[in-house]
């Protein structure tokens, strides 16, 4: 089914059976706030893998003890450009929203600052979050590893995340930001799953079977690896997210975690970095950057992001988003539960 | 010929080659001290590219008013988390190597530090510099862009330069680093230029041709557009290393550039941008990443540059280095000019 024939519901009727939901999974109030306004963020801007969808995942994550749904962020000032934030189990988004602050007053000292969040459950794509900063001015890079789906380049088991990575630059004149949020693995690993459901072939060069031979088979996929995108470059970017994200800020790599209900030796939580850069302390050119994206667009490119800021806008006017007709039956019968 | 084969010279030979060309070339004593040590290493590294080989090309430049050989940089402490370096139209390294004090001070200070050199004409491996901050305990990420010869994805003409990234990343026990130094670009435009050399085709997907179709004829490919590693996902990783190195620093973006001598109407200098962690603020775990690396040689894989650093041990530890035959016979003959 294509999106355009997608039905819709408007921003209320959203909110609130996102609100019911979160709420009867056990999740406290502030936590369902952001996590709702995530979600409906994505859903309007036809982010579908990161839209409503995550109300079932987040819910059976809460059943499944892989998230705290009532875990408290505890916030500290670590250094002159460091935030840390022990996520406690919880969702991250809470973690971001209340450690933004000290993030952005911190870069504005210092000229740029991280945001080092840990213990977190992680759901949602970091668009969301160096879209914040690039709103109010910076520039944002965000990070977190997964749990581990990827061969390194040469290996052929899963042990890397699919890790992705997202960086956002603010534009003048309410223009959005340009931006991107991608796995650093060939495909991510709903798309493989999509796949494995309809039958469809991979394109060849996304994964491995568990033997280690290539595959086009989605299902041979899904008990073997993937592998990163752009060969041995991808997987080196993948294993610096595993470290910036990881050990650098005492957290585990995503090889240590595993999805709730899974392995009970295993974490389903672990840690996330972002960036934020203050473009005044760095006397940054905002005209040249428009004049490089204006080049990149005179090339017959396009810029990353904007079909979805597009349809961000066009659902934000019309006052109401598109959602796939089975998930929103799914969600009005959880709703009612 | 195969590297094996290559003949030898000591060190000391290499120092003296080095020193006589780059001060025959007009470069001012610290230029030749610093560009003569990166040199070595990257010769003694059997990073050919990157080595004595660009003797030629650094005094070259300085003949072309490409690199002013006797530029002094002008360091300053912008802000407690940012170092600015004016390389005045002078080579990068001593921009560097004259801020590298400042800012790992500040990394101490604040958790992570930027140095931005603005207005350097850049010929060297990135690796050298992440490395350097390794070396005294630092996690290292360096990024610059170069001239455009690069269509961003789903554009058909050059614009992004071939925009090297490099990472690198402590570890115990005198263990050379985690680290990796790339291009953006599918292949380094040398490559290209060595096999239009030899007539080799170019595997796919590296090169468009002047009309904007894919070649596989190098020849072609230099007066096309090579492309990003990674598709899309490269694209946007490049266009991100033109905003940091260039618009955040109020610097020029790869496009607005030219090698030395080939448009008056565009600059040979650029920016580079340095990101300095400091582990021990962010409370690192660097057990938990040497278990991450042997986790990623156990599913086969190798780790990135391991074949760099045991050559360059091996260089040491002999206390000669590789070096082409053809290039031997010039740079003897330039050095007795």
């Amino acid at each position: 089914m294509h999106t355009a024939e997608y039905p819709s519901i408007t921003r209320d009727e959203a909110a609130l059976l996102a609100r019911t939901i979160l709420t009867a999974a056990g999740f406290a109030a502030p936590h369902v706030a952001v996590m709702s306004r995530n979600m409906l963020d994505a859903q309007e801007q036809e982010c579908h893998s990161h839209g409503l969808y995550r109300l079932i995942l987040c819910s059976r994550a809460a059943r499944q003890g892989g998230v705290d749904p009532q875990a408290m962020p505890v916030i500290s000032d670590a250094a002159a450009g460091l935030v840390r934030a022990d996520a406690q189990g919880g969702c991250s988004l809470l973690a971001f929203e209340q450690s933004l602050d000290m993030l952005t007053r911190k870069a504005r000292q210092t000229g740029l600052a991280a945001l080092a969040i840990s213990n977190c459950y992680h759901y949602s794509a970091l668009w969301w979050e160096v879209e914040q900063l690039a709103a109010q001015g910076f520039v944002g890079l965000a990070m977190t590893p997964t749990h581990p789906y990827v061969a390194p380049f040469g290996g052929t088991v899963p042990l890397l995340g699919t890790n992705p990575l997202a960086f956002s630059w603010p534009r003048p004149d309410g223009s959005p930001p340009y931006s991107f949020d991608f796995a650093t693995s060939a495909a991510a690993r709903g798309e493989v799953e999509l796949k494995a459901r309809t039958g469809e072939a991979l394109p060849e060069g996304w994964s491995l079977d568990a033997e280690g031979n290539p595959t086009t088979d989605a299902e041979a996929a899904l008990n073997g690896a993937l592998l990163t995108f752009g060969g041995h470059k991808g997987s080196a970017i993948s294993t610096m997210i595993e470290l910036l994200a990881g050990p650098l800020i005492g957290e585990v790599a995503g090889y240590q975690t595993a999805p709730a209900g899974t392995d009970p030796a295993r974490r389903a939580t672990h840690g996330e970095l972002i960036l934020a850069f203050d473009p005044k302390v760095f006397g940054a050119d905002f005209s040249g950057a428009e004049a490089l994206f204006d080049q990149i667009i005179g090339t017959g490119a396009r810029l990353p992001s904007q079909r979805r800021q597009t349809a961000g806008a066009a659902s934000a006017n019309a006052g109401k988003m598109k959602i796939e007709a089975g998930l929103l039956a799914e969600l009005r019968r959880l709703a009612e539960a």
